[in-house]
């Protein structure tokens, strides 16, 4: 038989909502495995490395804004969660997981599968839960759909993100051959109501009072997901131009109204004095622009931080308040409020903004071919209802370059590791229709290709590998780019090429050198499939370099005339 | 400039005898990077992969026996490490874990690469320490350098095991271009010297004087490392007839004296009685038959467990008596004083070994082409002197039950997982000129895969890899193969060859199907190569259930009379 706790899990995870499970095969795990695959309303898929299996999860759970579950066995495959769960965290994506372990008498034992797997998250989880490993009282039944419904509700809760239940199992894990799997019908369910926090009175008379001191305001968007709502009422501040707003490429947030390349010139001395700002404001995560963090830390402005739970982070050193509230809250309160700003701080960023982008066009038409141009051109045909997935060092930097979007860009900037943007981009394919380009290094693309070792459809999955056949981010910086150890120790040169992993897989393939080939290749990337591309866009490390460097010095003197 | 605490700890490890780090790539790291790869003394190597890196590291410290350094960045790296530090902790192998880190007031702060990695590992390190982040004052450099001291004795004091320093750098990183990296020449050190632990003249005459009530002594030995001293000791006991030794395959501990195929027989509830010891001596760590672990729990007798550490591990649920000494000194002074036992008890178990000896040996001629003979076919061919690394899962249970072997046999057994088989095999190859043999199923090969994605020569790595393109374990346990989700969501059914693996990491490969050309195959498998050689034998996971059962069978009655 299944044990009624699991049983009950499942059915409580169904009735608040959860849709998706990500399982990794093993035997403890069983009671878990068997109800979440019968259970009618939960689709489950199963992967077999957990390290993929968690990002992939990862992935959905960013797109469904809902908890995806992950269950797996006892010992070690709970630690190749990990990643996945710190990248969670501090991306605040909700996730359930479920590990399954050997009752508390059989650890360290010597017998088995089994490590020390309660609380074994530490930090980076927002709560840590241990089942009762039996019910034979009836308060230990109480006990364990208790702790499903909180942590499920905690999962959820604002800032969402990952929370674990250890789950102690006994023989037997098996149901006899013809026994029906039944869920309880009314499993014990308790909802968590949604509030809203909202600033007093007296914060909001105070800080309209502040305003009246600042004549440059900068918003600061960092990472989110696209919201509409947000992107209206920033609209509206810029038109009336009473902000500038600075747009990462991870910030979704980007439209005519708001600037995008600010990354091509912050880091120039000449134009910091007349940018500087009198009042940053920031809301969402972390920026990419290491550039336009140097800028703002350098600067005497005020910071105000706007985050629902309030916690301070000083990105810029300059934090002065932080404003427990919705973004959306304190921006339509300032829509309201706020007073044009200094005109001619307003058009100076502007004009930089389109100098940047025509200067940029012509220095990457007219560049060599490597990945900066290659990667503008891919753009410039990816469909503009899509997703774009784009991997931590290089690939996200050139994005972030290349400018404005309009596909909802989605990279792990929670950790900002390497290590699991194949799985996360898979997980987006399996919630959506549209197209979900992965734009990826090779050094990220090889690391995490255990995403692709399962028997699950893909068609819309597209796959740009910028394969320099190293790290060649390392070569970029001033650092390790003058170290005798560069290319072993840095740049860890390899030799890896797509194509074996294609064919393995079962994925269409093609691999470019040139502008030409790549335009060719481009013609049908974005067709109807059914299975995933790759195209593959091999350059040379020390020639990208070049390039990046030829067009930073291309656009300078038109930004500074 | 390289701070000079850095530079010191890179001189102190040297100076304490570690010849060898595992790096992988990074910014953060990077002075950790350039003082291991410039030391003299020092071996670095990089790994990409930070979960492959570890379990390398791992492999090698295994046959050191010294601390192998792991050197990574700040963020998600350090969480790639864990599995492979779970594996060393629970299997007890040294390893000194360096973890870059940004300094704690860039901690959480929406600016690059950075988790909470102070004490990341929890249970599963030795101990855990934080490096000053700067030595502006000398007591910091004291504290310093004492830290690598501690962390290094931790690691290597019995029971050895995994520690971990966590590294907070500030910028800059990198030596300007020109500049010399100079170690401190008279680093400070502290050795810790060697002591054991020997039982109290009061603790002999007490065990001397309990000896006598017993008879029917089993000596089971767990998982360790081949020892002359031990296999003499052993030996010369079996000789004697005082006492019955059970070595399974990972005991490393196997000789003409010893039994090693009552994994074959002790399921037999028929034998169970005549079987039954009196007392059970143990020493080491686990052991792989559950037949044994279920028959011993069954039994009367009393458990002697010999631990240096005198930690309890009730393995058998019999335990009467803890040892705190080393089982050379334990089994010197039993060989002494110990009387011969019951002679009939002991010519049964021997009995037994050699009916089941030729029985399995017959029934493995006469099977169909499957898994089990094929490794047997195998394993007549693997040179007396070499190292078998054999993954989890069925793999070491095959292994186990075709009994004694020359070779040392490793497996992952301290967690049991099959995450880093590949890997450790891999890092085994890097301290021997030996052949190192990975036996694997594919679940255990393809999970691991980026266990190969590096530049180093391998030439003694053969590759035995049992694809039956599932987790076959499944289909050999009853509640699994009796439900629809066997294939899905139980051996996860995968369609995978090495073929292209092989070609993408220009390893040799060779696949069979049958018997013949298994014996083709191996002809030359075993000759020198320059590159590693993967032996593909492909079967049919139901086919492989059957096999087992039919064998299984055919050994019974042989068994029984």
């Amino acid at each position: 038989m299944i044990l009624p706790q699991i049983t009950e899990l499942v059915a409580i995870c169904a009735k608040k909502g959860i849709e998706n499970a990500i399982l990794s095969p093993g035997s403890r795990c069983a009671p878990l495995t068997l109800a979440f695959a019968r259970h009618p309303q939960i689709h489950a898929r199963t992967i077999s490395d957990e390290r993929s299996a968690a990002f992939i999860a990862l992935g959905m759970a960013q797109q469904l804004e809902e908890p995806v579950v992950l269950v797996c066995t006892s010992g070690s495959a709970a630690l190749n969660y990990y990643p996945a769960i710190a990248e969670a965290f501090f991306q605040q994506v909700p996730l359930l997981i479920l590990s399954a372990d050997r009752p508390a008498e059989w650890i360290d034992q010597y017998d088995g599968q089994t490590i020390f797997q309660p609380e074994v998250y530490g930090k980076h989880v927002k709560g840590s839960y241990q089942l009762p490993d039996n019910t034979n009282n009836t308060d230990q039944l109480w006990h364990s759909s208790r702790i499903v419904n909180e942590a499920i509700n905690l999962a959820k809760q604002f800032p969402s993100g990952p929370v674990h239940i250890n789950i102690p199992l006994r023989e037997p894990f098996y149901p006899s051959k013809d026994e029906k799997l039944t869920f309880p019908e009314k499993p014990r369910v308790f909802n968590q109501e949604h509030s809203s926090v909202q600033l007093s009175e007296e914060s909001l008379k105070r800080l309209k009072n502040r305003l009246q001191f600042f004549s440059k305001i900068l918003i600061v968007a960092g990472q989110q997901k696209p919201s509409d709502d947000l992107q209206a009422v920033l609209d509206k501040l810029s038109k009336e131009k009473k902000v500038v707003i600075l747009t990462d490429t991870i910030s979704n947030l980007q439209s005519d109204q708001t600037i995008s390349l600010h990354d091509h010139w912050l880091g120039n001395p000449n134009l910091s004095q007349e940018l500087e700002p009198e009042l940053i404001i920031s809301f969402g995560k972390s920026v990419i622009s290491k550039s336009l963090k140097l800028f703002l830390r350098k600067t005497q402005a005020s910071h105000w931080h706007i985050q629902e739970d309030g916690k301070a982070k000083d990105t810029f050193q300059r934090l002065s308040r932080t404003i427990p509230c919705s973004p959306g809250h304190f921006l339509n309160w300032l829509a309201t409020d706020l007073k044009p700003q200094d005109q001619d701080y307003y058009y100076r960023w502007f004009q930089l903004e389109k100098n940047a982008k025509s200067a940029l066009s012509d220095a990457l038409r007219e560049s060599e071919f490597g990945e900066y141009p290659a990667l503008s051109i891919c753009l410039s045909k990816t469909p503009a209802q899509s997703k774009i997935h784009v991997a931590n060092s290089m690939a996200v930097r050139y994005l972030n370059l290349l400018g404005k979007r309009t596909q909802e860009v989605i990279c792990n900037r929670g950790t900002s590791g390497i290590d699991g943007s194949n799985s996360t981009a898979v997980g987006c394919t399996f919630t959506t229709k549209e197209i979900v380009t992965l734009i990826t290094g090779d050094m990220a693309f090889f690391y995490d290709r255990n995403a692709f070792w399962h028997n699950y459809s893909m068609p819309n999955l597209r796959i740009i590998l910028l394969n320099n056949h190293a790290g060649g981010i390392f070569r970029l910086i001033d650092g390790p780019s003058n170290q005798p150890e560069l290319e072993e120790f840095f740049e860890t040169k390899q030799r890896l090429s797509a194509q074996h992993l294609a064919t393995e897989f079962g994925f269409f393939y093609s691999k470019v050198v040139n502008q030409e080939e790549l335009e060719a290749s481009l013609q049908d990337f974005y067709e109807d499939s059914i299975h995933p591309k790759i195209l593959e866009i091999e350059t040379s490390s020390p020639k990208n370099a070049e390039i990046l460097k030829l067009v930073k010095e291309k656009i300078k003197p038109l930004l500074e005339s």
